[in-house]
């Protein structure tokens, strides 16, 4: 059984490529209220699983005995752009737990906001770890170290005691209590592999965290509040989640993952939302959340929201060539409107 | 009916994304000597298209008429980095037949060469229409248009006796005299549609031209000869066609296109090879050509070549955290391979 086609992109009169992926919608009391495609086998969300990363920065008090601000939980959250109001950030953060660039785990890559990609190659500067998009995430895994008074050495491992609270919590929050399998992210980081239906549940109770245990249900609400206070911080300049947290107007945290994951957090619902395109492909996963907070009658008029779900396809002369657009199952799919607040 | 799997990418010990696609390879007599998956639906060849498209560029006698090398006439196949190799000869092919950059139709984009490229930022220098990757091919359909001295202006139009006449040769190539859909490509010329067969059927009849007329068989056999020629002009440093095309050893020539479709002509077996990833993505149809000239034993042991196969996923610390391999379909696809020369 394959999962349905999501997206589409046309050229001409004809379909030229198609994405395939699935979908789920969770709440806290672990209700599916809605699927569509295989929510069952395990896979990865890279990046969407900061939130739930970031937990126990806030719950193990390292938040408050540092300190920090919701910026500073924003950016744990980020897969950021590289933008000055990002790494001069994270830098002073690292400077507030008497850390050094070098302490940071996570490799360099190039920085994804080309206005400062091309200043540091016009001055010859290479990227360093603060760049990598993960940086805040990083900065959050030491600033729990240093709370602990455990190594720092050696945070990102699988077996340090920063991860093993990570995937502890992971466990309560997706009901799993079994080891989840695990692979090493692209930051260097371990990311679980659970079902979109577990990892659905995990994020409705991040919605709606009212049966969690006290300290748990405050850092819960603390980050979402955090995330969407700041969308600039969590992404960056013409982002996806900066753009829908923006046009969500306070309504939803959303948070994407490499490989074409997506998240999203909706409190007023207390709603999880995981959805996967098979295939990996951002344009793909973009257009399924943006379509689904459509639905939900969360998105603004904003018209860069609307075109994340669905656009013209440009050529090199910027005429119109084809479209990017929900494919038949995500246009049929029932996914009711929640009352306008 | 969805197509296979073709290709996977692995995290850890679970497979990650997935890649579906279907591969057609027919003889010069219209076989189709083995397929798997939907090869009957129309798709765009992208720049998969180019040996066709550059076949009236020698059949018109407009390359000799020029005096065309076979440098000029593998730039005309190619989709190129942007290199000095590549721009430098296109500007004094424009020069050659009196256009100037602003006759080409193609837009800019940002050069993929990225030592260019960087130097290019550093002198704040914008990208010209000959750094597009397609300006080879343009040039090749001005040069027709002077050769027959009718308007240059207006050449990329579907209406323009130059993209009639890569019509007409694409319908008598593939065997389809009724007029093919089409669309417009990233490079601002129109691409034809046309199932994966009737396109392999095309490209074998490159390989093995010997029933076709006089003109046109010589314009393939040379139009090969000279993508073979030159696999570093046909693409460029470190790209897929370039590693394949040398790696062949002279045995094969090799033509990527966008959204995932791949071309190859094998001379020698009178074979063309068409194949498309439904999702677009290039890491796939790759690996999927790469693996079926593997299997036709065309491939040396050329490392970089292999890599394309199969190839470790490394994060931005260089480790190894996963793999992109063929997936059970590809590896167990009947290709059979032809005698070592």
């Amino acid at each position: 059984m394959s999962n349905p086609i999501l997206v589409e992109i046309t050229r001409g009169s004809l379909v030229e490529s198609v994405h395939r992926g699935a979908i789920a919608i969770a709440r806290a009391d672990g209700e599916i209220t809605y699927s569509l495609g295989d929510i069952e086998s395990p896979v990865y969300p890279r990046s969407s699983l900061k939130p739930v990363q970031a937990l126990p920065l806030i719950e193990s008090g390292a938040a408050d005995a540092f300190g920090l601000a919701d910026e500073e939980l924003a950016l744990a959250c980020a897969s950021h752009s590289g933008e000055p109001i990002h790494t001069a950030r994270v830098a002073a953060w690292l400077m507030k737990i008497g850390c050094i660039e070098s302490d940071l785990a996570c490799g360099a890559h190039p920085v994804r906001y080309e206005p400062v990609w091309h200043e540091m190659v016009r001055l010859g500067l290479a990227a360093t770890r603060i760049h990598n998009n993960c940086s805040g995430k990083h900065t959050g895994f030491l600033t729990v170290a240093r709370h602990w008074d455990v190594a720092i050495k050696g945070y990102e491992l699988h077996s340090h005691p920063v991860q093993q609270a990570v995937a502890k919590v992971l466990g309560d929050l997706s009901g799993i209590p079994a080891e989840l399998p695990w692979g090493i992210d692209g930051c260097a980081a371990p990311n679980f592999a659970l079902s979109l239906s577990a990892f659905a549940r995990a994020l409705a109770k991040l919605a709606d965290p009212g049966a969690l245990p006290g300290a748990r249900a405050a850092a819960a609400r603390r980050l979402v509040r955090a995330m969407i206070a700041h969308p600039e911080l969590v992404a960056g300049t013409g982002r996806s989640d900066t753009i829908l947290m923006r046009a969500c107007r306070g309504r939803a945290a959303t948070k994407t993952g490499a490989e074409a994951f997506y998240a999203a957090i909706i409190p007023e619902a207390g709603l999880g939302i995981a959805l996967k395109i098979d295939d990996g492909a951002g344009r793909a996963s973009e257009t399924v959340i943006a379509a689904i907070l459509d639905k939900l009658a969360l998105l603004s008029d904003d018209k860069a929201a609307h075109e994340l779900i669905r656009a013209p396809v440009r050529n090199t002369r910027d005429a119109v060539v084809g479209e990017r657009r929900p494919a038949r199952a995500l246009v049929d799919a029932k996914i009711e409107a929640l009352p306008a607040q």
